[in-house]
């Protein structure tokens, strides 16, 4: 029945709202005064959050230098050519302008840069950093919360896998959130990122741990992430909808919502790492796919949880009915809720192989042979 | 309608749950091998908790010296004290054992010492310390939230003033919550940290700002102490409980519910404070006299934001049901809902007089001379 023991700790400090730019300059002078600025797209470009920051450098003094193209599922090829183009020009900094992808990315190119550890070594879990050059994030897209957390996700085109690594040493320092930054994601990539916030908020409700004020908390965060987006997918670019939603991601993964839950299952993002590494699928989209499936696989061994969630999200009053009603949610969203709606139909064998040489568990909800193949068919 | 901007910082680490401190000694020794020991009443000797502790330095070889005897009401005259002592012995970091009092003291003191600026002119916003001595918490009451922010409320008895001084620098490195310290807390004082922590959770949903995910978070934290509330006042020993109030303390003030809140109201922390500087009322006490008379003051101005408060907690349909659920909550553990109540009938001239020289107003809800008469009629 107790909240089970745990550490707090989170020393990013978020710059929200709109004009939050307007402080880079001067506050990555307080770092370094030459950096490396990573981005992906050229959306960024495009919609002028590149000149944004590149005049904040440029008026605040500091040399900076560029890697772009990051992928959106990105990969260790980018990363260690970021680190080498890092190690030649002896940054002082990192400068991540993106979402998810990008910032992840320059967490490992950060450490990397800083210790001389070569990027998958640390990624795979094999070698822990110590310390990290400073990282700066602008914020694009809210979905992932990697602007407030310690975590990152990269992967390997040539093992086939997809690995998320976590160090404290890998807090940004400072992240800036102007919610105008996010008003010209498009309609799919809003939703991917709404779907992923609420994930990442049930991964944590779905963790270890006794019922607590966090459980609270939690379903408050995917409330308001629920209200917010009915409004926000037919509005795409108003500024206050956006604010909601990018508040609501950054909260969804920032540590308060694991609090006493022994860090989340995560079995559903393994689910869906694996997905996203065969067929190149969105990671919002393969969560919105695997985490009914999941719900259905966990009914009868998790029935008061599950109700628990669907009671707070939305009067459900039999478990049934609260995995039906999420599952709604994401398909009003138009998010995908099987493989066959991103024409993956199939492709079940293949992410059933991928699923058992992986070996992809949950911390908390253990996953064997016999479930991979039940929700591969519920995916279907 | 938008979220106003803010600036979320936090990098105090907590450690919470059972038998936490046993590792106070390491933790400590990463900071300093010399240590100033504050805590207050003799409670935490005959409870075994300052035994813990002193062990805990032993074990690791760290040197203490000790500054105990801090009141319930802190004032400025012991931090002086401490101030010099710590000065004396040359001490590289302050650990504070107790509740509110002890260690808002200790934020002025280990500011003091790192800097040399006279204690009052820190507290009374004169002069600001840009670094401070390390300082390590262990916490042994729910209540003020003191343990996870940069807070220190501190009077003084001769300019007749109880003061509250904010500075990032004097965020806790680390604290140490184990909801063990918290079960020998008597009746009346665990009633009196509910309240306060209730008391600012509504100072930050009383503050500036639009309707966001904040309030919902805001309302989930006093909903889920109320509920723990009633169950504790009739089980005062019970760890879960213990653990999810000390949780629910802990959170209503680390900075999470002020989000775009523009910093909340804290009107009537200013009339509480008031109180307790006129009669040596206990903290706590002062506020659930004071909130319901702020808010049937307020009733009339902000309907719309006291039934949104009502209807999440209470699932109240009217204003005035909304306040009288909040006033019989208080009643329900024990807490003084009037000057009455305490014995103070006859001393709201006195007050009046204090809230009038004293120029008592909240960050957004100005209050006036009239509003004072109206207050001090309600609380009578």
């Amino acid at each position: 029945m107790s909240i089970q023991n745990f550490t707090a700790y989170n020393p990013t400090r978020l710059h929200f709202g709109r004009g939050v730019v307007e402080a880079l300059g001067q506050t990555v002078k307080q770092y370094s005064n030459k950096v490396l600025l990573i981005y992906g797209k050229e959306s960024v470009k495009k919609y002028g959050y590149y000149d944004d920051v590149v005049k904040q450098l440029g008026n605040a003094g500091i040399e900076w230098i560029e890697y772009a193209g990051i992928k959106p599922n990105p990969i260790i090829e980018d990363v260690r050519k970021a680190v080498a183009f890092g190690n030649e020009n002896k940054v002082g900094a990192v400068l991540a302008l993106g979402g998810g992808s990008v910032i992840d990315s320059a967490k490992i190119i950060a450490a990397s840069i800083a210790t001389g550890l070569e990027p998958w070594d640390i990624v795979s879990w094999k070698n822990h950093p110590k310390k990290s050059l400073p990282l700066i994030c602008v914020l694009t897209l809210a979905a992932t919360g990697t602007e407030m957390n310690a975590a990152a996700v990269v992967q390997n085109e040539k093992t086939k896998e997809k690995l998320g690594y976590v160090n404290p040493v890998m807090f940004p320092k400072e992240s800036f959130l102007d919610p105008q930054y996010t008003t010209t994601v498009p309609s799919d990539y809003t939703s991917y990122g709404i779907v992923d916030l609420i994930a990442h908020a049930l991964e944590a409700f779905y963790g270890a741990g006794e019922p607590s004020v966090i459980d609270k908390i939690t379903l408050a965060i995917i409330k308001d992430a629920m209200e917010t987006a009915s409004r926000l997918m037919a509005d795409l670019s108003n500024y206050d909808l956006r604010a909601g939603i990018m508040l609501d991601a950054t909260l969804a993964l920032n540590g308060l919502t694991s609090y006493g839950k022994a860090g989340g299952d995560w079995g559903v993002h393994g689910i869906g790492h694996e997905i996203s590494l065969l067929f190149d699928t969105p990671h919002g989209a393969t969560l919105s796919i695997a985490y009914p499936a999941w719900l259905k696989l966990q009914k009868e061994r998790i029935p008061e949880r599950i109700l628990t969630m669907g009671r707070g999200l939305f009067n459900a009053t039999t478990v049934d009915e609260s995995i039906s009603k999420l599952e709604e949610f994401f398909v009003s969203i138009h998010a995908p809720v099987t493989l066959t709606d991103i024409g993956l139909t199939d492709k079940t064998q293949e992410l059933l192989a991928q699923l058992t040489r992986n070996k992809v568990s949950g911390m908390h909800h253990t996953l064997t042979e016999k479930d991979y193949k039940v929700l591969t068919k519920l995916m279907q």
